[in-house]
């Protein structure tokens, strides 16, 4: 009756489920790990973003970021990760910790303003 | 002349310049450990992926992602990580996964076809 858009997920043998679990634990396990890499890494970025607001440096660098690109992507390959989403990837967070380090400048520049370009 | 972009980098305290490179070294090395975690992330998937096509299970599961996305939000304000954030790259890393068992189920659906909704 109203089956129709939960495939037979009600009607799965046990043993595929019971492994469907399993995977999902593991899943679960890295998004943990995951999370908690990023904790420390906007730990430092934070750091960064300081460092860079106290000394007018600008909170992007392109240059840093297309080194970071070029490596990640070459990491990626090794770890057969499609190189295309690390780098979306990548490029998320960094726009998650350009967005930070203009805040802190913002702050720590007052009206004087620290050069963010 | 040409260094109204560029803030002061060229003339930036050496002792400042150490210190930026060591945070750097250690966001490096964080990134290759999330490459790698999401590289091991996706092989779970995958094997998710060619579970549910062969059982005719929907790729998408929002009862899962749904509980996926409040345990990290926990997990991350624990690690002092906006869960805003953790959401928002969940949901990044959720889209990929659906594209990939999406074509999974493509390949191995034929002409009868997976249900995908």
């Amino acid at each position: 009756m109203t089956t129709s858009n939960t495939g037979n997920a009600g009607g799965v043998d046990p043993a595929v489920r019971a492994e469907l679990a399993r995977l999902r634990e593991s899943i679960d396990n890295i998004d943990a790990a995951v999370v908690h890499m990023l904790a420390e890494r906007f730990k430092c970025t934070q750091q960064v973003g300081h460092l860079k607001a106290a000394h007018q440096l600008p909170p992007a660098d392109p240059s840093r970021e297309a080194q970071q690109i070029a490596r990640l992507r070459s990491l990626a390959e090794n770890a057969r990760l499609d190189p295309a989403f690390a780098e979306k990837l990548l490029n998320f967070i960094i726009a998650e910790v350009i967005r930070h380090h203009e805040s802190i400048a913002d702050s720590a520049g007052g009206a004087g303003g620290a050069d963010k370009l």
